[in-house]
């Protein structure tokens, strides 16, 4: 059957697929129940399946979650209907999978990448968005695929069947990766440095989204990677009584917002794009009581790692100067990073002389330079630094918010053409 | 019996009953436990103790916390020991007590007044503080007796009890007021509008430690009160993708950083003191999405009234102008306020002609302004508007640490010298 | 004839000289012009006159402007009618007077002092500002009486003139000390320093204006001098093209900007009143360049020395920081300074009984608190610290503006009242 | 003679001439000297020379001085040997030439441009720099030729010169436009508008300089035209004694820091390049008075209109809040705009056939992007927009600190081969 027809026959389960993920959602390093529900599925449709510290460098993980918290998401998910077992083997912060199909000893590996955590995001219960609406809005608190990660799941799941259940004729292997956190850029290198790519000669990620006018159309490539670095900043200072004693304190979170205000004005750079974002600020204990501790969770990117690497450097100028403004004390720690991703140009052409001719998209352009960064950079890279060949492509979708939106929301049509895309490609490298 | 020979025997007792109070500290209008062990000690004593509504005008009650977390400090309060009954009465808010013991016809009412919630503070596990080391630190996360309500319904239950137990020769009424929420000055307006003080002749007010310098001294009068208000303030923007569509965003961490620089920078009185806090500061969800809302808790303060209204008015318009210049939009809500309070000069020299010859302590001063805040002045000013005379003392304590600092501690010998200070002003006053 | 019929008969001739005094400001160190003309007055009445480097410790002064200033000043003096020997004597920033008259061996030295310095504002041309409707507004671009001191010189020379023609029956001697840069508290150390007021025994210093409410009213001494350091802090960075390369900039603006609003947020002290004031900020050569240099002209004030200690360790620290964050170096100098004042209670209580009976005041309190700084204080220590007795009085007068405010006007009545007070304390004291 | 020779013959001449230009810098709309000395030099060489109002549309002009900076400069530039006769006839703000020669009525217009104004920038006076050490520094109090302009003129006349001397079998005509006010962009509109260039078939702009890595190349074109636009804001607030009665301000100062630290933390946009620099900002009157005026220069850029329009939108948003924050007035005045430039590739692709062959250069790539806005831009979008073709240069050199920097200077030797450029350009395109 064609892949086109597969996905038209599948088309219901496949959605609903989708909008179960969507409802449980779950943070990076937390993907408990999603990662069982994806393993369950591809042993069921007779992968091999890795997971857990197999396919895990677990010095190489970075922004994990405390303990407690990954009990709690780990008992969640259970509760929410996730095996027990596989729970159990994935344990504290190994929620990562890798599924291979082998069809020959010749033909090349191939493999694609999907991501699986959520963001943390209130979903809106506007009665215009389509999951509040139709009810399948996130039941987790604060979390919320708003980046579509749902979406890639399923597509990875439709893309595993697709070819689990047509594979005569086919050569060489499958690899089908499942990573965690994304989200903050910590899963991805962990996966490279246990080795999981090492033998892939060519390798596929895969974005859903946008905007607007990239709306069901393909982009074989993304050259606008950003590379990127997430740093926690916190100060300690002294807390007095406001009233009373207002000139003993040091003042914490004035040292934070005298910071916020100067890394968000670090001057862009002329070589290329580069983004400051404090995402989290949070100071005090009490209304009538100085602020003796402020966090700081932020992330720089750069159009290059040179870049990059500026926008760092001059973050940690600024945290130290606002500390010593205020005689306070600060830490910096890394949560996350990735470097710019490698494109091979040729790969690309060729993915659009294959997708072209499906006729389902409205435009297949040769690249889409979306600005965002994506530790799928670690994959890519590895694989060209290797020998093979890797690209990155875009999957546009009319969507109604911007990533990361309480509004967020793709078209599921377009997913199913993502299935269809992935479909063909696989086959065609496979035959 | 003497009120030091009282107090010398019972002085075991009393610290255990502070410490006891210590390690369970409750924070404004949760204080179920605390309040069901001072009524459940005031009935046993013969007092008749009015609780709940009976004692308070629900219409004035500022920032109360959701009925949610009322609920589980009730919870809470029960598995602590807290008499069930009493919780259950004193229900949703309505954590108050006015015990009252009638001796005859004639002769004055005497009030006193003791503050019963904790601050939200974490306590310092150091070993040089004196609560870590002995083992009575805090039970409760985030909250923590670091002004020193614990000693205040001791000293109270202290007086309770040597009137009750020495009431011969005793003439007119004693009426002892346990006030919720004093942190943020939200309880006592709700009590005075109930009328509880409204036949009060003798009003008095008492708060423990402040300085260094004050160590074992007792201050007849505390002229500083400041005005005060307390205001949240809350900013929403938009949320964007961080590296995909930065110009997107409408920045509330940004507007809520300028207004926190603002108001701090707001000028100083030339007729008096002035401060201005900002106390809690939380903005964002997720490092790699633009901040869409932020939440600010500050308190102004003024010598006067006028002063007290010149930095509300300068905090609005600045919070305004902040909102603005990022497209935020903005609400400000007030959680809580207090007059300057009043008090009677004569009164205060009475106490310091009772209070030298007791011997105990180092000075008897007739005044320590201290430059906090109290809402014991709503008690302090109706008593004097109705006819009657008041005054607020300073119980001298060498503190470790500014009020409100997590290493907080004060000497329980002041605590003991405070009893005998209470009893021996309200034996005055009632023979 | 009594001081109140002289200054009746010379009424016409005080408001000229106070217009003209007032049409010719001239900043601190550069009253060339007015101390000319002030010490030719003094002479024609047969004073003895000391002035430059006789009355001044050169190492003592402080804030000088460059000799460039100083010579362009002494020029523009002279073509608006100074004695060109007398500006020949002062040279630069010598511009200081004492005038001395000897009545008898016994006796004390009573001594009154006069500043002679204007303001940095550009004086109104609003058609409701006295000066400008009747044609006295200042000659001299960017400087104005803003603060009263053509008043000061005017009453200055009034009581000299009273003094001198009704000298029958004097006891003691008058001196009489014109002082240059009062504004910036620059000027009154170095004339203290060379020993002008070594054997002074009563010691009167004044000022007029400060607000409506003290219209016509005579204070008599002022204890709420605030103590105050001058310092100017230069930032130092890196210009680079602001479209070509904006990532090379050490932004100078940028640092002094975040020093400015830090600087302003400076937390108030519990034990009084302190005030910051950056009233100069001046940063960047070019629109597209980014900026190299920022320079900060700044105050700090304190009710006590240990405030305004207190102030400029803060000041330093923040300073440090904001230099810091943006990789500026800097640099902080001290361009004036002086302590909180003194008072001899008794004096002024004298003071108070001496006025009052003249009956021209509508009130002549004991004490008028201003806020202000003064470098009088130099003056009133020295004498107390030697055994005589000072203060500082207050010629209320309903301003049109606050001081150092463009729309800044006097009353002239309130001039005239002033040398009345004068002439009759001088008087007292010399009978 | 080759261009080669012809420049090798003259090369200590146009060495002097440059240097001469660089002694006497002048701003934008003052460059009475520079182009009196150019006009002469023109007329000299029998060109047709139109200035002043000629070639100018008054009413486009932009961020012109004050009529008495004009006359100053005027009277200075003659003072300095300028023509009175021209300095008379280009009067007030018209300080524009073009220059014709006509060799016959068939062959094209082929039209250079150079532009003439100084930056204002304090130059070095550093042992290394070699303007100082030669002794060719600036004589101008802060301005500096820190852009390479003088070098551009010198160019020109290099280019007219090589012209008028070897025009036999020359055909069209040669069109020399001599642009003031290019900083800040104000200039080029006005020439554009008065139609100097609809004539033109073939339009030339190059400029100077850019980086080291360029030393010694030639670029054909430059896509990376930024568009700006040159904004002043003032605040004005209200003035009060920062001692007496700080309450009273309106902190004009607060307001423009305010600004300036969230001006420089707009986004940056996803859609390309963005800049914002505050060039400028000037505040206050006196330390002791709180500031009641603050006065910011600022340009914001972008890659396309779009992206500039989004910078301004934002510009005013936040100035409004600023002021608003702190009951200030505003106003904001537009000083200069350019939109970004566009290039005609088979023309820049000529250009490189053309000088290649040359042999002077490194490299002679087709585009160099530098980042910088240019109001050329104007004149190489209305010849294209007529039907012309028009390309901007890049003449490499190895500057030894960023333009507008005090230290920026460039290899003269670049400025000698950039007029042996320009000669065989013109060449070949006239015969």
């Amino acid at each position: 059957m064609s892949v086109k027809d597969f996905v038209q026959q599948r088309r219901d389960d496949f959605i609903s697929l989708r909008r179960d993920f969507h409802m449980y959602p779950e943070p990076a390093w937390l993907e408990y129940r999603s990662a069982a529900k994806v393993a369950e599925k591809l042993i069921a449709l007779g992968y091999d399946v890795a997971l857990g510290a197999e396919v895990l460098d677990l010095d190489s993980r970075m922004g994990l979650p405390s303990e407690d918290v990954m009990k709690a998401a780990m008992a969640r998910a259970m509760d929410e209907g996730a095996d027990p077992e596989l729970v159990e083997k994935m344990g504290y912060g190994k929620t990562a999978i890798v599924a291979t199909m082998k069809f020959s000893d010749d033909g090349p590996v191939v493999a694609f990448r999907a991501d699986m955590d959520s963001n943390d995001v209130i979903e809106s219960k506007a009665s215009n968005h389509i999951p509040a609406k139709i009810g399948f809005r996130s039941r987790h608190d604060k979390a919320m695929h708003a980046c579509g990660h749902d979406t890639h799941m399923t597509m990875g799941l439709g893309l595993a069947e697709y070819i689990a259940t047509h594979k005569d004729g086919l050569k060489g292997t499958i690899k089908l990766i499942f990573q965690p956190a994304e989200e903050g850029v910590r899963g991805a290198k962990a996966m490279v440095e246990a080795g999981v790519v090492d033998d892939v000669d060519l390798m596929f990620g895969m974005h859903i989204g946008f905007n607007e006018k990239l709306s069901n159309c393909f982009a074989c490539s993304d050259h606008g990677f950003l590379a990127t670095t997430k740093l926690d900043a916190v100060f300690h200072g002294y807390s007095a009584h406001a009233g009373g004693s207002p000139e003993k304190a040091q003042n914490a979170m004035l040292a934070g917002c005298t910071a916020v205000l100067n890394l968000q004005a670090i001057a862009c750079h002329s070589q290329g794009a580069s983004r400051m974002n404090v995402g989290v600020f949070e100071s005090g204990t009490g209304r009538n009581v100085t602020p003796d501790v402020a966090v700081l969770k932020l992330e720089t990117r750069g159009a290059t790692t040179e870049i990059n690497d500026y926008m760092i450097e001059r973050t940690k100028t600024i945290i130290k100067g606002a500390a010593e403004m205020h005689d306070c004390t600060f830490e910096i720690t890394k949560q996350g990073e990735t470097p710019a991703g490698r494109i091979s140009d040729d790969l690309a052409r060729e993915v659009q002389e294959i997708i072209e001719p499906l006729g389902i998209f409205k435009e297949v352009p040769f690249d889409y330079s979306g600005g965002g960064s994506e530790d799928c950079a670690y994959f890519l890279n590895r694989v060209i630094d290797r020998g093979g060949r890797a690209t990155y492509m875009v999957l546009g979708s009319a969507i109604k918010a911007p990533h990361h939106n309480p509004l967020f929301d793709i078209d599921e049509e377009d997913m199913l053409n993502g299935i269809v895309a992935l479909g063909t490609i696989a086959t065609h490298y496979l035959k």
